[in-house]
């Protein structure tokens, strides 16, 4: 008889009996708060269309590289659970056969946070109660599969089933933002906001480079074979991802420098990307250099910057050229933020329609960089544990690293990140629980009051991350 | 009503009931015993002096930039808090005001280590027990201002309230150390003692350089226009120090470098030095080599060599023109002493007659590098846990990172590191508390026995400390 | 009187009432499992010759560089405690003078893993009940001199009382393995293999290295000569090793760097070695580009890599020149992986016949680097806490910092190395203990399933070290 999968109310919590106590208390307050959603990684199209999820394994492992790269990991091929190929070779396409070898290998997420974001998921969202394995892995199918088939669990509908107050979708500089005008027709624009996301276009030697600045050109209607036409075009898309009511831009460089160049200079490198003649240190320079000036661009349209460094992607070129970018092959690397930022914190740093929100894979510079800093620059506010860090024990270790230095005000409050659209609730969820459990030992090593400690709960889970992302100007 | 400040006996003690109660058995061993002060940033003026405190805020906010940059960095410019102006611009000079500020912002100090000491000062050292904030600020400002008017709060007589038996000041190469003469007269000449540092005539590119060379040949009579001068009369000033009663040298440095120069190539560069025709390599190339020369001299004149590398000084260039150094806005970075203090343990690793303790902002270092020294050489010792890690949590880390491998008896015990002069008592306390906390934890997993356990704490609180600097020649 | 000695049967579990009950019961379900010590320092030499052991001092302190560094950090020179002198000078070798030091000192030992493993030894493999002092020095030694002269402790009957199911030595690529003959003549060929070790020829400064490679010839028929001969030689030594029951290959670099140089290039820098003309910078590249064709030879043979990089063998000259390596003076350095291992993957990093175990001494790039490598390529395993981290604290670090990326699966168990053969059992025992305090807490907080902890307890004290070093090609 398989096993029965439930939802212990006190997971996550601290152990000690008065310990958990105090922190389900802490918790209780944050629970049921809307959810602020500032980096998502939802398709704006999924969102817009609003059709039904495919199956299970479209919607729970395909594309979810935290869940297909545990696999690989074990020797089983990125195709055989579906990981689509460039290349033309073959790949899985049967969802019923993915999910089963899914279920077969539960035991591989062990610990990590994959599998307490499933849990939740298959329990809350999808109503099953069977574990995982391989004789339960056709009725649990059956089972999600009845259950997104029915109307109220369709992109739009789960917003609300959620409590998604706003959540915000990562777009190109090049978009045209057509879906998000699509959204808006629906009633859906001030809760469904786009994100500006140039990477493609600072970064000059990404092979998609050319086509990319020619969407930027059409989209914004300013010729881009120029750094000063780039440049133009640039600012009128932020103009127009902050009309459609977008509040951030995001910034996934390798590295956080911030060293400007003179427009002369940035201006013949542009140039010698055009004609493909590019360095790999013109390439990082000028990736540098637009860091900065997009800093001062915040500084006039207030969209708040988002710096997520230090990530080396693609680390294997048999992986990137057969399957692509974002299968799990993203490696990090060691950061350094305090000569990289002072450039653009010399600039910036004290401008007060400024505002950076700083994130790490790279936990050395907690205690060391990131929360110093943000407890000195008015303009920065340090970011929520990232990618491999959003976990329960990474969670901890964040509080337990930054906050006694950079205060509680210092930081963004909970940002999820993810491509998984039916983990998003379990992502606050964890989040609101390990704050609780580390607010209540302050408590009760008696460094903080209750009240105190409840109402910073709430400003983590629900105040910081809409005052971190307001607009600062008119 | 206003909430009723009071100190829980059990803060900062750890949670589960066996823990804690043990915890509080090992503290209580520790807590009454004396203060021993190797690091203090008291200035010697004001013990000599003598005076009454100025009033709250000069007192508590104004000086000690762990409390300022927490309002900066929401917001609040330095000047409104009184933070003094090099340019001449105007600053608040109403220390009710800056005080009402600092009440009214409490709320960011939640989860700081400043919050914690703020709290046992208004408590233990001034008798509050009104919680700060906005209501309170006026009620609180009154209490402290009448406290610091009697005659049992001046400076020495705080000595005396805070069981200090022996506090260093750090005073300057070129210091004549007259104050502390004042202080000798005074009959306080051996619990008042002088520290020499000498950072800032070994960074030959300091603004202020040319004037400190001369101080310092001035106050030791000897002439500095060359290196041999230079090097004389540091040795002079040395023996000055410890005839004086001076037991350490500190050496705050960007880089833990060590390698020596040959004497023709220090006297180069130092003539360089002279004509304002130095380059930034050269300038870290000296200051490795006067560490070095430093570590010889010490082995000479037996004064412990404390090494506080690895910050990034004045990292705002407009907050170091408007406001100076020592202002929140020092910024640590990625340390390295394996190879960096190999020339110098090369040299005198193992010489008996040397003795360096050093000090880390990056806690990478802890497992790393400076416990596998720590643990090998016998020179060697770890300083306590520095700056933005003398917290609750970053003390435990360092215990928990470093002890395995260093040993206790490789360490400083604890020393305090501080310009607010009433967080002292503070601060050793909470290290009782935390050291407490982590050796009873090593008794229940029965790594240790109590009684052990016990004289380990009595050791690190009080016995290591004195053994660390106590002088190791004639 | 003396303090009892003796052995808590909660020791290292955690402290709540709960969860140490819980990790208890886990605790007992791997208390038992049969050892696997794949990593093993053991002389093969001592193994088939089973002579009994000298005396205390000789097995317990001497040979332990943990115990003996820790007396020298503190001003003992190693010549006082037995540390051979390679100049000639004169060595202590009373062995009860040595065992004296060694007792008075037993307070340096407070919270250190040497400690912990000590104190298993005297108890359970010697029976001694004192506490060590130097009052209780002399009724030890004679204890253990006189269990050890009898006939149930010489090494191979201590395999048995062990519970030791598979050991491997550590030996030099030149090696005969005749001992390892000898071991297979009385039987034990099967349950004591060599692990191929050729750090001692790859890197072409070793003062050694003119006469290692001339008998790596010898023992290999083929002429080390030429480049090309030098790697037939390679070849034709790990298919010894591997005939003679080798499972790996152990590679103790300074950095993990895999760059391959062309064939042309290796042998133009092995050319130079031989006539002594090798730079620095060429002695590092021939050492990265010999684990890359290392990675390429155990594709052909089977034969697991073991990859320890990141100490600086040897940080003190004069101790080195007096006492020889492996005396307490290697000091770890930062660590690089994600760059460093990237030829290495690229090229067989998803091939089915490789595999890799990952080794570090730097702990920052457990969550950085070593986790993401490991929860990503299927060749990878992470090895154990290694050195230094080979601790409670480092190991529950461990645990919290890698598994919730890399997962259990992607770990190679536990894996011990010591020179200590006496503490073999006390570190696999350690071990289990503190995994089963972390399953435990993850069980507390319902992330786990109690079976499921108990399976991968199982697990990573006993299945998965036999899986991760299982020979992958016939």
């Amino acid at each position: 008889m398989a096993a029965s999968l439930t939802l212990h109310p006190d997971r996550a919590l601290p152990l000690a009996q008065g310990h958990r106590g105090l922190a389900r208390e802490i918790y209780q307050q944050t629970a049921a708060l809307p959810l602020i959603c500032m980096h998502g990684h939802v398709e704006a199209d999924v969102l817009a269309a609003n059709a039904p999820f495919a199956d299970p394994a479209q919607l729970l492992v395909v594309p979810d590289h935290y869940v297909t790269r545990m696999l690989v990991s074990q020797g089983i091929r990125p195709e055989a659970v579906g990981v689509r190929r460039l290349d033309g070779g073959p790949v899985e396409t049967d969802s019923r056969t993915i999910w089963r070898i899914f279920c077969q290998n539960w035991r591989l997420y062990r610990g990590t946070p994959s599998r307490y974001w499933l849990e939740h998921e298959l329990v809350e969202v999808f109503g099953v109660d069977l574990v995982p394995g391989a004789e339960t892995a056709d009725a649990i199918y059956d089972q999600i599969a009845a259950r997104i088939a029915e109307p109220g669990f369709r992109p739009q509908q789960l917003l609300d089933r959620f409590g998604i107050e706003l959540i915000s979708t990562t777009d190109p500089a090049g978009s045209d933002l057509s879906r998000h005008a699509d959204l808006a027709r629906q009633g859906l624009g001030e809760r469904i906001i786009p994100t500006f996301r140039p990477d493609a276009v600072v970064y000059l030697d990404r092979p998609n480079w050319p086509e990319d600045i020619k969407t930027l050109a059409q989209t914004a209607g300013i010729d881009t074979g120029t750094y000063q036409g780039f440049i133009a075009a640039l600012r009128e898309r932020r103009a127009a991802f902050a009309a459609a009511g977008g509040l951030a831009t995001d910034h996934g460089h390798l590295l956080a420098d911030t060293t400007p160049l003179s427009d002369t200079a940035a201006a013949e490198i542009y140039a010698q990307a055009l004609i493909g003649a590019v360095s790999p240190e013109q390439v990082q320079a000028f990736a540098a250099h637009m860091l900065f000036v997009s800093a001062g661009m915040s500084c006039e349209d207030g969209l708040v910057m988002q710096i997520h460094p230090g990530v080396l992607r693609d680390h294997n070129d048999a992986i990137f050229h057969a399957h692509g970018q974002d299968v799990g092959f993203d490696i990090p690397q060691a950061a350094e933020f305090t000569r990289a930022l002072r450039p653009m914190l010399q600039a910036y740093g004290h401008d007060p329609r400024f505002r950076a929100i700083l994130f790490t894979v790279d936990e050395t510079v907690y205690s060391r960089e990131l929360a110093p800093l943000a407890g000195a620059y008015p303009s920065l506010r340090l970011g929520a544990p990232w990618w491999f860090l959003d976990s329960p024990e990474g969670m901890r270790r964040f509080r337990e690293s930054a906050m006694e230095t950079a205060g509680f005000y210092n930081t963004s409050g909970f940002v999820d990140d993810t491509r998984a659209f039916a983990s998003i609730p379990a992502r606050h969820d964890l989040s609101r629980r390990i704050d609780a459990g580390f607010l209540a030992r302050l408590v009760l090593e008696h460094r903080l009051e209750l009240a105190e400690a409840v109402e910073t709960a709430i400003d983590l889970a629900y105040n910081l991350p809409k005052i971190a992302y307001q607009r600062r100007v008119g």
